[in-house]
C-alpha cells in the first residue's frame, strides 16, 4: 500500500457483497444489536488497521437478505490486489456474510446517490419446504398467477407509490420509476422481480402482500390501480414477511469504475 | 377409516418426503438425540393414535441432507385421502421435514428392500456463498473439472466399491451397479450427480472426496482407477463432510402403488 497524496482525495471504494439476513437486526448499523453494517465497519476497521466507515447503497430490513447489495468505504491507503484483499477479508468475516468484490472508484463516486436502479425478488414457497425456511415465504393457499402478473404489470403506468410506502418514512418524494414487475413459476416457487430507480421504505413487500390480496381474488386489477391512486398506504394490503425478500441488485454508471 | 379385515394384512403406506439434516444426528433412531426416523416414528404415533413404526429405504448420516427419501409404515385403518393426511401432518412436523406424498401400497411393499435405484446428489460451492452455508461444502481451490468427470466415468466400469466402503460397515457385499456419476457446473457450484442399485456406508461422500484428489491433480484418473481395483478404503481420499450431500432420487417398479 503506498500513502495517500491527499488527505481530501483518499482512496475509495466500491464493495460488492451477499449475505444472508437471518441473524442480523438489518443492513443500518445500531447501538445494540448486530446489523450487516455495523459488522462491516468493526470488521474492516481492525483488517485496515484504520477508522473505516461504511455506507450502503440502501438499507435492508431485519431478516432481509442481499444476493448483491453494494457499499463504499475511503481507505488513506491504497489497495494493491483488491482480488487478494477480498479473499482474505472473506476467511475474516463470518459465514453470512460474502465479498464478491472490491474495486476502486473516483473519490466523490457514491453507493447510494450515484445508483441508478435497483431490483429486489420475493421468494414464495407454495409447498412445504425444509429448505426454503427462513429463505421464501411459505404461501400454500390457491392464487391466481395471471391476475398477479396481470396487477404487477400497471405498476410501470404510475409514479407515485405512496400507498407503497411505510408512513413513518422519512423521505422527500415519493415518485418512483418502475421498470420492471412481474411473477414467474420456477418449480414449487413463484418468484416476483421488480425493478426500479429508487424504492420506498417497505415498498416492495407491500406490494408483493397486496399483490397476493389480487391473487387471492380478494381485490380486482382494478382496485389494484385505485389503491396506486389513492396514495394512502392503508388502502393497501399487509406486508409480506421479510424472509422472502432479496435486494439482488445495484446497477450504476458504466464509467464509475476507476481505471488505474 | 375402515377397520383393517385381517391383522397379518395391514393397510401398508409409502411416504416420500425431504428433510433438512442440519439439526438431524441423522436418518436412523438412537436412545439419544434428535433423528429423522425417531422423530416420524413419535408424530405418526401421536397423529394416528396408534404405534406406528416408519422404515426407512436408506440411512442418511448427521448433517446429510434428503430431497427425497421413501419410507413405509403400517397402520391398522386405512386413510382415506392421503392427501388431506399429507397436508395436516405437515402442519404437525416440525420445519424441517416435509412430506410430499402418502401413497397405498401392497402389504409386502418394502421401502429399503424393493427399492432399485438410488441417487444422490453432492453440492460443491467455488466461492464464498452464505446462502450455501450447510447445504453445500465451500472448496475454493483450483479443480480440473474435466478430470473429474473422467474419473468418475470409470466408476461405470466396476461392480465392486469396497475401496469406498467404511471399514465398519456391516454389509454381506459390496457389490454395486452405478449407472450414472457426472459433475455439472451450475453457477458457481460444482454439482455431482451418483445413482446406483444401492449404496456403501459413506460411499458418495468417499468418492466426492477421492474426485476432488484428482481435481486437485494430486492423483491421477489411472491412480483412481487403481484405487477402486485395490478394494482399499484406507488407498481412497478422504471422505467429503455431510453438509453437501443430498439424497435425492428412491425408485421402485412402476407396480408398487396399490391401485383402488
Amino acid at each position: 500500500m503506498s500513502e495517500a497524496t491527499n488527505k481530501d482525495q483518499p482512496f475509495r471504494y466500491f464493495i460488492d457483497l451477499s449475505y444472508d439476513g437471518t441473524r442480523f437486526l438489518g443492513w443500518q448499523v445500531q447501538p445494540k444489536g448486530r446489523t450487516v453494517q455495523g459488522e462491516l465497519i468493526e470488521r474492516l476497521s481492525t483488517f485496515f488497521r484504520e477508522e473505516v466507515y461504511v455506507i450502503g447503497a440502501g438499507r435492508t430490513d431485519a431478516g432481509v437478505h442481499a444476493s448483491h447489495m453494494t457499499a463504499h468505504f475511503d481507505l488513506s491507503t491504497e489497495i494493491e490486489s483488491p482480488s487478494d484483499v477480498a479473499y482474505k477479508l472473506n476467511r475474516f468475516l463470518d459465514t453470512d456474510i460474502a465479498i464478491k468484490r472490491i474495486y476502486r472508484v473516483g473519490a466523490e463516486a457514491h453507493s447510494r446517490f450515484d445508483a441508478v436502479e435497483r431490483g429486489y425478488v420475493y421468494r414464495l414457497s407454495r409447498v412445504k419446504n425444509p429448505f426454503a425456511v427462513g429463505y421464501a415465504w411459505s404461501f400454500e393457499r390457491p392464487l391466481d398467477l395471471n391476475a398477479m402478473n396481470e396487477a404487477a404489470s400497471t405498476l410501470l403506468e404510475y409514479r407515485d407509490f405512496a400507498a407503497f410506502c411505510k408512513a413513518d418514512a422519512d423521505v422527500k418524494t415519493t415518485l418512483c420509476d418502475v421498470r420492471e414487475a412481474r411473477w414467474e413459476q420456477v418449480g414449487d416457487e413463484w418468484v416476483f422481480h421488480i425493478k426500479a430507480d429508487r424504492f420506498l421504505r417497505n415498498m416492495v413487500r407491500a406490494i408483493v402482500g397486496t399483490l397476493i390480496a389480487v391473487g387471492e381474488g380478494k381485490i380486482t386489477v382494478e382496485e389494484f390501480k385505485e389503491i396506486i391512486e389513492s396514495e394512502d398506504r392503508k388502502k393497501a394490503g399487509s406486508s409480506a414477511p421479510g424472509e422472502g425478500l432479496y435486494l439482488s441488485e445495484v446497477a450504476y454508471p458504466s464509467d464509475i469504475e476507476w481505471k488505474k
